[in-house]
């Protein structure tokens, strides 16, 4: 049998170029593997067949929907997950899940290397590679874009020279990954950190600015995950896709930043992700509302770290894998009920209830049925001040 | 001389009524001192006339605006304070400044005590004296509400017999605490978690549902320090009243949360705080692009102690001191304009600007003029990912 | 029925005159329980007979020496636990167990109350009483040393008016809490901290400036368990004791140190661990050897937390059952043989291995056989340094 | 004039083979540069004979030791450095003073590029390479053992054919780097990681295992820098020096761990470093009693960063910067004296005194002159437990 190379096909012009120019330069036979993670889009068989006629000698389209949603984007839901405090990590929650196929594939069609369409300064190389690497050691690695200085205009020759079934007229201006978690887009003229989006990049979210009703929905979580909206149970798939609707058409989630890269760049970006902001959001609350203090301090400094080795490549590491026990256990009682409004671009949360609340209305009130006892108070702040009045009493000495 | 007691003074009913119940209780005389941080409301003459009325040997009333905006909004804003994700600190922000004139006054009048109204269940007596032992260890303190379970009832009957200059017919019913960072609010139907907070209970802040023109503005910061909007110089206190202008008046800033005492009980809490949310909001954006990587990310560390300690009453401990020291380094380079949108109660930055970028348009961008060796990357791909790379045949070899 | 007190009982003076000055105070009939966590010394009967003879109506004795060794010192050991990179623990961990069995005793006696001996500077009241109110959280408690200034002069005027069965003359000079996990000293003379500890002081180790021959032994750990000494199956117990005879005898573990108190105090402490700095020590260095890098650096911070956490009476918390469930998945690799050199107070690792070491000879050799691929390590440098780099630029054009 | 190329040189068969060979295969002139870190052994003018004779146009030999020991061991040591808890960062600290006198010489030499000897696989390439990259953007590197794959073998064949003045005959079966701070040494046989060392491997440290008589003596610190030793007054430098002879002596600062490096493989390190290991004893007992607990804690995740950090070559770092801020500030107060024993390898503290000491005897105390008043325990007690206990109670309602 000949060497195999499994190529991530996404049906575009450069993997789409990618399978013959692999085979020619390897010898080796390219079996295409597309991955379904809600990106939207053309057809998958569409693309199984384009991958076909463009010289695979096998086309495989997985559909990881619900995959990628309960194994990907709840955990990150759990960690409230934020680079930078703001990005959701819609691509790099779904590099893993599409490395995952890949290897699989590999394995299934006896396939020594697994290619990819990154370019060399981005963060996806990084996970695409260090996934294959921790899933598979084996296996070998080509990225084409990367290591062979592949271009656009390459490309386009190429898909002359052969005739191959790809438009390449239509070239469109925006640089765009999507999944069903959200949507990121880079473009030429937001390189200019200096100018603003204009309203023509997005796509899952209509204009906050514009007036509209507020729409108001309650999630139910048990145990940190979310299992109903206004009462209809729902999968975590299509609890996502349904934020998505609903707080996407009140222009909710949408991101601009300027974002440290793990090769050591800067970049801008631009992101859309309704349902993950309107999710995180509501957990969050719900986290204040039934996890003790400690714990919520301490997951803070887990929840960065969860985010930088998610962002950073690393989600099939042992490190990931320690958090996650972490996590896991901090979810227990995370069950209950969140009140959103979505309107404007906000998702406001505006009630929480659950059994599991630690909120005690007897002790926090100030009304009657007041059960905190306060002359603890008067002991409890001398000896938590006492250490800075002893250094005070020092310092006052030597200065 | 007698022995002399100095009260934190509002003006409000309690304070007033402990003027002359301190005074019978202990034989000692009262100063009361009210400091402005600016909270509005009375003017501050009148509230001194009302202390002296009320039976104070000495009133005094000390303009604190620009100290407080200075010395412990600014900080606060450096170190993006943020309790919980999300609390701006208004009133743990407020208690050390206040403090310190307390302790100023004790000196001045010759007062061997310090006297304040908060009760044994909140963070504010933790405020008050873990400062007051910091800054003066000597002084004593009495808490005539905690330590004397002196309620509103009491007080009401104590001001009717002495016939006190107070009109205690006018109950709020919220229990408010305001100043130029902003306003906490608490009441008895909010004490229900599961209930949205109304129109009413808002005072800083326009309705964001309602339809209104955007609002667009440039803050530019030097060193870390907000210096100007639209290129008219400002102080510090004049940029944060303009953000709370303006920010206000698009509704910026609303908050509903279930937070963590420092007393160990869970609270709900209604702030707004329109000017530290907008100026928080481009700091960070600013810092996004001015900040090296890794400063960045364990600055968000020191972030989240400094909210902790400065929400847990160690404003004047020697921890704050040295995560002081760590910010002010990492604010050299935060310098440059971010231009904010504000509308609809969300404040956006648009754009950013610096001369001390670390974006590098040429390392960043993707057409003509990329000077990024994308051939360094396979290398750093192979080296990052090798950790993981290994651990996964240990772990496949033993599972 | 009467109302019951359950007595946390040593035998000693002050918890002997408890009983009978419990049950007067209260009203209330007091069972006595002693736990037995290898502190030694007495037999359990004795000191169960004598708590009946003091007017206890119950006394229980509980041998949880096996429990204590695998529930606490075995986590401790996974965590390498030492408090201020010290001290590992001693007391701190006895009380949590301990409290378990005041709390079974008060469920099956039908208690409604659990009394200690501690003082009100310790850490040891916050242990119990926390550790109660976790478990139990109905129970009351009762101090009498703390609350009712009980002190020793008065316990012997007691205890000599009732002829109580306890020889008041033998005073110790010294302050003493011991358990199989190692003890901890307190003496009058150590409160000057330029004092140093006289051989007196010590009980669990020879003076290790003694001259003698080294002793060499190989601990097998599974999973971050101890499991064999020099090739003999032990259990957890076994192995601390072995370890305490073995090291102990060569002068290991002996620690002097100022402590910070969770009470805001510093204070001098002299401790004795000789199993447990042995057996810390080698479990340290299996761990450098099986565990990930990345996974190491973070274990340090929840190490961190963990010490704390229970040194400042916080073991039955949710955050510690958090930080338990990163720790548990951090061990699945830990197994392998540390060879261990014991002399002059020193444990010393001088071999290591193990079948799922992360150490690769062929990758670190310098030698024949290097399989390490030297070319990848130029791009990883160039983009390691990238941030400081461009961040070196800007500085240059600033400064 | 030529391009001119800066050469790291250590007077060895390796750097004196690689003037001639860069020059050949640059074209370029070599000047070589030879720093004084303390390593001892030839003397550094002969050194610089060599260099010349092996055709350097340039030979620079600077003495850096005490510009070494004032800016590079003195922070170690207020940082407490111990990578991995136990490494003294030896060879990391010495490599940015290196780089330092490389690119002062090259912009004096004028020269285009910067050479170094170090392999693909170490830590010391980063160090080097980065830290050139901060301090001088635009300067090339070259590394001939790294990118030309040069071998021990090579060198002596061109050593050889050239006639070079070096005895290629004497080879050290020790991989060596040494400085005033320590001393490291990898070698064959150490590759099986559970061989022992042999005492042949150490040359700063007599064996411990040998009888001696103990030596004492006491350290005064000035704000966290060593001072006087016994009195006498001594310089950074001085202090390393008569530490490293005296704790040396009796075996102080021996190490044998696996090490994880930066390049992503771990490897077996054996260190000496007698001077180090008892200044940071000394150093971190003296923080101990003057330094709040606060800072105390939040400092060990300070000081685990700085040790990563300089380990992983970032010396010349932005946040290598802001930790140095927040530690220079935490050593306001480190003043004082500490009293060490050193003997049969350890160095253990045994009395510490200071003016600006925060351990209080009145307040520690258990006899007579106690101040502590502990009826604030029991309130203090209860709200530290507060969280716990309302967890507790959710939790028994829910399991």
């Amino acid at each position: 049998m000949s060497d195999r190379v499994v190529l991530a096909y996404s049906g575009g012009l450069d993997t789409s170029v990618g399978i013959g120019w692999i085979a020619e330069e390897t010898g080796a036979e390219v079996v295409a593997v597309a991955v379904d993670v809600g990106q939207g889009g053309e057809d998958m068989d569409t693309i199984r067949k384009r991958a076909l006629e463009c010289g695979a000698v096998e086309a495989v389209v997985a559909d990881a929907r619900d995959e990628f949603a309960e194994q990907y984007c709840l955990p990150a839901l759990q960690a409230n997950a934020l680079y930078m405090d703001r990005y959701p990590l819609v691509s790099a929650l779904s590099r893993p899940v599409i490395v995952k196929h890949l290897v699989e594939a590999a394995k299934y069609h006896g396939a020594t290397t697994v290619s990819h369409g990154c370019t060399g300064k981005g963060n996806d190389q990084v996970r695409f590679e260090v996934g294959i690497g921790a899933l598979a050691p084996d296996l070998k690695v080509i990225a084409p874009v990367r290591d062979f200085a592949w271009t656009r205009e390459k490309a386009i020759a190429w898909a002359e020279d052969r005739n191959l079934p790809i438009d390449v007229s239509k070239k469109s201006p925006y640089s765009i990954d999507q999944n069903v978690w959200g949507r990121a887009v880079e473009t030429g003229f937001l390189e200019d950190i200096w100018n603003a989006p204009i309203e023509d990049v997005y796509s899952y979210t209509a204009n906050p600015a514009e007036p509209r009703d507020a729409d108001e929905l309650v999630i139910t979580f048990d145990k940190g995950v979310p299992v109903a909206i206004d009462g209809e149970t729902v999968t975590v798939l299509q609890a996502i896709q349904e934020l998505n609707r609903r707080a996407g058409a009140q222009g909710v989630g949408r991101l601009d930043m300027v974002e440290d890269r793990l090769v050591g760049i800067k970049s801008r970006e631009v992101y859309e992700a309704p349902g993950a902001i309107a999710l995180i959001t509501a957990h969050q609350e719900l986290e204040n509302v039934t996890v003790e203090r400690d714990v919520a301090r301490f997951k803070r400094t887990v929840e960065q770290r969860w985010g930088e080795l998610v962002y950073d490549g690393l989600w099939f590491s042992p490190l990931k894998d320690s958090l996650d026990a972490f996590i896991a256990k901090t979810q227990e009682h995370v069950t209950g009920d969140i009140r959103l409004t979505l309107h404007g671009g906000r998702a406001v949360v505006t009630g929480r209830r659950s059994e599991h609340s630690l909120y005690d209305f007897n002790l926090a009130t100030y009304d009657e049925g007041d059960t905190f006892d306060q002359s603890q108070a008067k002991g409890f702040v001398q000896l938590w001040g006492l250490p800075s009045k002893i250094a005070a009493k020092r310092d006052q000495a030597h200065h």
